[in-house]
């Protein structure tokens, strides 16, 4: 039998305020066996981008990265808000290691194509190196990685957490029994956006179709649950949808295939 | 016969202007053997400040690191001068692994006691985990240290970076035969300040008594030369102040037991 571990991904929001933040690190140091931390930062980001005179812009939930922007999402990402996070585990008893992709070559990416949008300094995932992240885990190290990727080349590139979630799990997926788990603002994914209360405790692949047909899930839960199907065709175990809170109960929206 | 291992102190001038970071990386990838590269960003981190409203309050060349200065330090050191080299070494086929203190662990410090001088969140370095340092140096890993630690309780401490290059060649002399290069802005220590040429070729601790009482080497000279006999007695094998630009060459100042 293989062993297990759990990549968690929680967003921004969570990891920026001290109290929710301190909660997070204790529910983290409690989760057994192997695991795995992708943080975001978003807002942290936007708030040091309007002190500098630095102007956010987004698209589709997505930020344009210029050059000055690309700097501010490196201080924040992967100094502030990796560096409080580790020092964080660590108080906990956690042996947590912050990463960028480019720390190792970790994480590779491609700078994202110019179509219809440029959306600057932006990498798309192109290979992880989940032999020697793989290698780090089995020694005690619990990698925290921040939202940056490189492109080989020298540059640093901003890149969606929730990608990064996905890719890392995918590609720890030929070594361990990986849960993949996306923290999120709700209990789960909701039948009724106006009941809390009204989490789906699983999706297969059947019901998500028959979800979206019908206007039950909409917006930016259908690429999550996209990424999720496709996490679970690359061998993820189990992708679950929950509470940041909730991350050591069974509650939450479980993914299946 | 030991393996030889080099750490390399550049301060923050080199690695935050583009052209002289180029350099520096180049030359850093050439160094033969393990290599480890520990750099500073005080200028950088200065920058960052003023444009966030924080004025920087420096006490004999050492910054007063209040709570807010310390959030500064830790993204413009942990993130954007890190990340940026680190980025820049793996393009140059260099397995740089970027690394504060709280990073598995491996620097831990003593938040500085309170005496004239209340320099804030500052980290007096209290252990270096060489041996896990240099089991990763020995699987090809480059680490490149922030001058930042930990106090193992949660809390960043910004440190000195003469004092992380110090204390961690000192902790891996039990393993590596280990040469400490302190990269200046002068071709090594010179016998008259105002000729750049006059530099001294090797200081033995009895010529360093010499100096000082006759003004040849004085200010902030004296604590580096200091900090490199004691890391020699430490076991340290070999201590070089000298340019940057002539890490890979012969010059420099020498100095030794």
């Amino acid at each position: 039998m293989r062993e297990k571990l759990t990549v968690i991904k929680v967003g921004g929001k969570i990891v920026e305020e001290e109290e929710t933040l301190c909660k997070l690190l204790d529910d983290f140091a409690a989760i057994e066996g192997y695991k795995v931390l992708v943080h975001g930062g978003g807002r942290s980001a936007t708030k040091v981008a309007a002190l500098l005179g630095i102007e956010s812009k987004m698209v589709n939930g997505r930020r344009i990265t210029d050059a000055e922007t690309l700097k501010v999402v490196t201080m924040v990402y992967g100094g502030l808000v990796n560096k409080n996070i580790v020092a964080g585990l660590q108080a906990r008893g956690v042996n947590a290691l912050g990463l960028t992709g480019a720390d190792m070559d970790v994480i590779r990416s491609v700078k994202r194509p110019v179509k219809e949008i440029d959306y600057g300094f932006v990498g798309d995932v192109k290979q992880v190196n989940g032999d020697f992240l793989g290698s780090l885990i089995r020694k005690g190290v619990v990698p925290v990685m921040a939202p940056l990727t490189h492109d080989g080349e020298g540059h640093m590139l901003n890149t969606n957490a929730d990608t990064i979630a996905g890719e890392t799990a995918k590609a720890l997926s030929g070594q361990f029994d990986v849960t993949l788990v996306y923290c999120f603002e709700k209990k789960g994914v909701l039948r009724d956006e106006n009941d809390d209360e009204s989490v789906i405790p699983q999706i297969t692949p059947e019901e998500f179709k028959q979800y979206v047909a019908e206007g039950v899930i909409q917006g930016g839960m259908i690429p999550k649950l996209e990424n999720s199907f496709e996490a679970l065709n690359a061998g993820v175990m189990e992708v679950v949808i929950t509470l940041a809170s909730a991350i050591n109960s069974a509650g939450g929206t479980r993914i299946i295939k």
